[in-house]
Protein backbone atom coordinates (compact mmCIF):
# COMPACT_ATOMS: atom_id res chain seq x y z
CA UNK A 1 0.00 0.00 0.00
CA UNK A 2 1.44 3.54 -1.05
CA UNK A 3 0.77 6.17 1.69
CA UNK A 4 -0.15 9.36 0.47
CA UNK A 5 2.14 12.19 1.35
CA UNK A 6 1.91 14.58 3.69
CA UNK A 7 1.88 18.51 3.12
CA UNK A 8 3.88 20.61 4.87
CA UNK A 9 4.81 24.26 3.65
CA UNK A 10 7.85 24.71 6.48
CA UNK A 11 10.91 22.79 8.45
CA UNK A 12 8.64 24.14 11.27
CA UNK A 13 5.04 22.37 10.39
CA UNK A 14 6.45 19.40 9.45
CA UNK A 15 8.51 19.00 12.82
CA UNK A 16 5.43 19.90 14.95
CA UNK A 17 3.70 16.73 13.06
CA UNK A 18 6.57 14.52 13.64
CA UNK A 19 6.45 15.05 17.68
CA UNK A 20 2.75 14.89 17.56
CA UNK A 21 2.88 11.63 15.40
CA UNK A 22 5.53 10.20 17.96
CA UNK A 23 3.79 11.44 21.34
CA UNK A 24 0.70 9.30 20.02
CA UNK A 25 1.94 6.60 18.37
CA UNK A 26 0.39 7.72 14.70
CA UNK A 27 2.03 5.28 12.22
CA UNK A 28 0.06 6.31 9.53
CA UNK A 29 0.72 10.10 10.14
CA UNK A 30 4.36 9.13 10.61
CA UNK A 31 4.87 7.57 7.77
CA UNK A 32 3.41 10.30 5.47
CA UNK A 33 5.79 12.46 6.32
CA UNK A 34 8.84 10.73 5.40
CA UNK A 35 10.23 10.95 2.08
CA UNK A 36 10.39 7.59 -0.35
CA UNK A 37 13.80 7.87 -1.18
CA UNK A 38 17.20 9.00 0.13
CA UNK A 39 16.30 8.78 3.87
CA UNK A 40 18.04 7.32 7.06
CA UNK A 41 17.13 6.68 10.31
CA UNK A 42 18.95 5.99 13.31
CA UNK A 43 17.48 5.32 16.63
CA UNK A 44 18.98 5.61 19.83
CA UNK A 45 21.77 2.96 20.11
CA UNK A 46 20.67 1.24 16.69
CA UNK A 47 22.16 1.03 13.24
CA UNK A 48 21.47 2.94 10.25
CA UNK A 49 18.03 1.74 8.38
CA UNK A 50 18.10 3.50 4.65
CA UNK A 51 15.03 2.19 3.26
CA UNK A 52 11.48 3.92 3.81
CA UNK A 53 9.43 0.80 4.60
CA UNK A 54 12.17 -0.61 7.22
CA UNK A 55 11.90 3.06 8.61
CA UNK A 56 8.28 3.14 8.91
CA UNK A 57 8.03 -0.42 10.81
CA UNK A 58 10.46 0.43 13.16
CA UNK A 59 8.52 4.03 13.76
CA UNK A 60 5.41 0.68 14.41
CA UNK A 61 7.93 -1.44 16.62
CA UNK A 62 8.33 1.77 18.82
CA UNK A 63 4.88 2.89 18.70
CA UNK A 64 3.89 -1.19 19.88
CA UNK A 65 6.53 -0.74 23.09
CA UNK A 66 6.02 2.76 23.71
CA UNK A 67 5.97 3.14 27.83
CA UNK A 68 5.63 6.90 27.57
CA UNK A 69 3.31 9.43 27.62
CA UNK A 70 4.28 12.15 26.56
CA UNK A 71 7.25 13.86 24.76
CA UNK A 72 8.59 17.80 25.13
CA UNK A 73 10.67 19.05 22.65
CA UNK A 74 12.57 21.91 22.44
CA UNK A 75 15.00 23.22 19.24
CA UNK A 76 18.40 23.48 20.10
CA UNK A 77 19.77 24.83 17.02
CA UNK A 78 17.99 25.33 13.66
CA UNK A 79 19.29 25.75 9.89
CA UNK A 80 17.68 26.05 6.67
CA UNK A 81 19.24 26.96 2.94
CA UNK A 82 17.07 26.75 -0.08
CA UNK A 83 15.50 23.00 -0.11
CA UNK A 84 17.39 21.53 3.20
CA UNK A 85 16.38 22.36 6.61
CA UNK A 86 18.41 20.64 10.10
CA UNK A 87 17.38 20.83 13.37
CA UNK A 88 18.75 19.75 16.15
CA UNK A 89 16.18 19.06 18.80
CA UNK A 90 16.48 17.69 22.69
CA UNK A 91 13.34 15.54 23.51
CA UNK A 92 12.68 14.79 26.89
CA UNK A 93 10.51 11.73 27.15
CA UNK A 94 7.84 12.14 29.91
CA UNK A 95 6.44 9.26 31.80
CA UNK A 96 3.58 10.08 34.55
CA UNK A 97 4.28 13.65 34.18
CA UNK A 98 8.28 13.22 34.70
CA UNK A 99 11.24 13.16 32.43
CA UNK A 100 12.30 9.44 32.17
CA UNK A 101 15.09 10.03 29.35
CA UNK A 102 16.15 12.52 27.52
CA UNK A 103 17.50 11.88 23.73
CA UNK A 104 18.91 14.29 21.31
CA UNK A 105 18.08 14.57 18.07
CA UNK A 106 19.08 15.82 14.43
CA UNK A 107 16.30 15.92 12.13
CA UNK A 108 16.80 16.49 8.14
CA UNK A 109 14.01 18.26 6.02
CA UNK A 110 13.96 18.55 2.41
CA UNK A 111 11.38 20.51 0.62
CA UNK A 112 10.22 19.01 -2.34
CA UNK A 113 7.63 20.55 -5.21
CA UNK A 114 4.67 18.84 -2.70
CA UNK A 115 6.34 20.87 0.27
CA UNK A 116 8.85 19.80 3.28
CA UNK A 117 9.20 16.01 4.13
CA UNK A 118 11.48 14.32 6.84
CA UNK A 119 14.25 13.06 4.99
CA UNK A 120 16.91 12.14 8.07
CA UNK A 121 16.27 11.20 12.28
CA UNK A 122 19.31 10.54 14.15
CA UNK A 123 18.39 9.72 17.73
CA UNK A 124 21.04 9.26 20.70
CA UNK A 125 19.98 9.13 24.27
CA UNK A 126 22.16 11.51 26.43
CA UNK A 127 23.46 8.97 29.55
CA UNK A 128 26.16 11.33 30.82
CA UNK A 129 26.69 15.21 30.76
CA UNK A 130 29.97 17.25 31.15
CA UNK A 131 31.30 20.56 31.31
CA UNK A 132 29.83 23.09 29.22
CA UNK A 133 27.25 20.62 27.62
CA UNK A 134 23.71 21.92 27.28
CA UNK A 135 20.27 20.28 26.11
CA UNK A 136 19.08 23.65 24.76
CA UNK B 1 43.74 32.61 21.11
CA UNK B 2 42.13 33.03 18.06
CA UNK B 3 43.04 30.14 15.46
CA UNK B 4 42.52 30.90 11.54
CA UNK B 5 40.34 28.57 9.80
CA UNK B 6 41.59 26.36 7.18
CA UNK B 7 40.38 26.42 3.39
CA UNK B 8 37.98 23.41 2.23
CA UNK B 9 36.76 23.86 -1.25
CA UNK B 10 33.97 20.51 -1.07
CA UNK B 11 31.96 19.31 1.79
CA UNK B 12 34.33 16.08 0.65
CA UNK B 13 37.56 17.50 1.13
CA UNK B 14 36.63 19.09 4.95
CA UNK B 15 35.19 15.50 6.04
CA UNK B 16 38.31 14.33 4.69
CA UNK B 17 40.62 16.21 6.96
CA UNK B 18 38.40 16.11 9.97
CA UNK B 19 38.76 12.35 10.02
CA UNK B 20 42.79 12.66 9.84
CA UNK B 21 42.35 15.16 12.67
CA UNK B 22 40.13 12.69 14.23
CA UNK B 23 42.41 10.24 13.60
CA UNK B 24 46.10 11.75 15.04
CA UNK B 25 44.41 13.65 17.96
CA UNK B 26 45.09 16.81 15.90
CA UNK B 27 43.93 19.48 17.88
CA UNK B 28 44.98 22.39 16.15
CA UNK B 29 43.40 20.86 12.67
CA UNK B 30 40.44 20.03 14.68
CA UNK B 31 40.27 24.05 15.90
CA UNK B 32 40.50 24.86 12.28
CA UNK B 33 37.61 23.32 10.93
CA UNK B 34 35.09 24.23 12.62
CA UNK B 35 33.10 27.32 12.55
CA UNK B 36 32.96 30.31 15.17
CA UNK B 37 29.33 30.13 15.63
CA UNK B 38 25.91 28.45 15.26
CA UNK B 39 27.78 25.00 16.34
CA UNK B 40 26.68 21.58 17.57
CA UNK B 41 28.65 19.00 18.82
CA UNK B 42 27.51 15.86 20.32
CA UNK B 43 29.39 13.02 21.47
CA UNK B 44 28.50 9.52 22.19
CA UNK B 45 26.21 9.37 24.78
CA UNK B 46 26.59 13.02 25.41
CA UNK B 47 24.66 16.84 25.88
CA UNK B 48 25.13 18.68 22.99
CA UNK B 49 27.66 21.23 23.25
CA UNK B 50 26.58 24.92 21.41
CA UNK B 51 29.98 26.35 22.22
CA UNK B 52 33.29 26.59 19.81
CA UNK B 53 35.73 26.89 22.09
CA UNK B 54 34.00 24.55 24.43
CA UNK B 55 34.43 21.79 21.20
CA UNK B 56 37.43 22.39 21.26
CA UNK B 57 38.00 21.67 24.32
CA UNK B 58 35.88 18.31 24.38
CA UNK B 59 38.44 17.24 21.54
CA UNK B 60 41.56 17.52 23.19
CA UNK B 61 39.84 15.67 25.95
CA UNK B 62 39.37 12.85 23.88
CA UNK B 63 42.65 13.04 22.09
CA UNK B 64 44.13 12.82 25.05
CA UNK B 65 42.07 9.61 26.31
CA UNK B 66 42.61 8.23 23.03
CA UNK B 67 43.15 4.72 22.84
CA UNK B 68 42.38 3.44 19.44
CA UNK B 69 44.84 3.44 16.85
CA UNK B 70 43.02 4.12 13.47
CA UNK B 71 39.31 4.82 12.15
CA UNK B 72 37.79 4.00 8.88
CA UNK B 73 34.86 6.00 7.37
CA UNK B 74 32.13 4.85 5.39
CA UNK B 75 29.69 7.81 4.06
CA UNK B 76 26.46 6.30 4.25
CA UNK B 77 24.14 8.92 2.80
CA UNK B 78 25.29 12.45 1.63
CA UNK B 79 23.39 15.88 0.79
CA UNK B 80 24.20 18.84 -0.56
CA UNK B 81 22.05 21.94 -1.19
CA UNK B 82 23.47 25.23 -2.02
CA UNK B 83 25.48 26.18 1.46
CA UNK B 84 24.80 23.20 3.56
CA UNK B 85 25.54 19.47 3.33
CA UNK B 86 25.10 16.30 5.29
CA UNK B 87 26.57 13.72 5.78
CA UNK B 88 25.83 10.44 7.59
CA UNK B 89 28.90 8.34 8.27
CA UNK B 90 29.57 4.83 9.76
CA UNK B 91 32.88 5.31 11.78
CA UNK B 92 34.61 2.07 12.41
CA UNK B 93 37.06 2.49 15.18
CA UNK B 94 40.29 0.26 15.11
CA UNK B 95 42.48 -1.11 17.90
CA UNK B 96 45.28 -3.40 16.63
CA UNK B 97 43.71 -4.15 13.33
CA UNK B 98 40.25 -4.91 14.84
CA UNK B 99 37.04 -3.04 15.04
CA UNK B 100 36.73 -2.15 18.66
CA UNK B 101 33.23 0.04 18.06
CA UNK B 102 30.55 1.47 15.27
CA UNK B 103 29.74 4.84 15.93
CA UNK B 104 27.62 6.78 13.30
CA UNK B 105 27.88 10.45 12.99
CA UNK B 106 25.45 13.10 11.28
CA UNK B 107 28.32 15.34 10.02
CA UNK B 108 26.86 18.89 8.98
CA UNK B 109 29.03 21.46 7.19
CA UNK B 110 27.96 25.04 5.95
CA UNK B 111 29.34 26.68 3.04
CA UNK B 112 31.36 30.30 3.89
CA UNK B 113 33.14 33.03 1.74
CA UNK B 114 36.73 31.68 2.67
CA UNK B 115 35.15 27.70 1.85
CA UNK B 116 33.31 24.77 3.73
CA UNK B 117 33.38 24.56 7.63
CA UNK B 118 31.93 21.97 9.81
CA UNK B 119 29.06 23.32 12.24
CA UNK B 120 27.78 19.81 13.72
CA UNK B 121 29.09 16.32 14.57
CA UNK B 122 26.35 14.04 15.94
CA UNK B 123 28.08 10.60 16.90
CA UNK B 124 26.18 7.75 18.62
CA UNK B 125 27.34 4.35 19.21
CA UNK B 126 25.70 1.37 17.79
CA UNK B 127 24.76 -0.96 20.75
CA UNK B 128 22.67 -3.12 18.81
CA UNK B 129 21.38 -3.61 15.24
CA UNK B 130 18.29 -5.17 13.95
CA UNK B 131 16.65 -6.14 10.71
CA UNK B 132 17.03 -4.14 8.11
CA UNK B 133 19.36 -2.15 9.46
CA UNK B 134 23.04 -1.00 7.92
CA UNK B 135 26.19 0.55 8.68
CA UNK B 136 26.45 1.30 4.40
Amino acid sequence: MKKSKLQFKTPDDIEAVFYEAFMHCDADVMAGLWAAEGVVCIHPGSGAIVDYKTIIRSWGNIFNNAQRNGIKYTVVNALVSNDLAVHVVAEEMLSSGRVSAVVLATNVYRKFDSGWLMIEHHASLVQHRSEGQTLQ
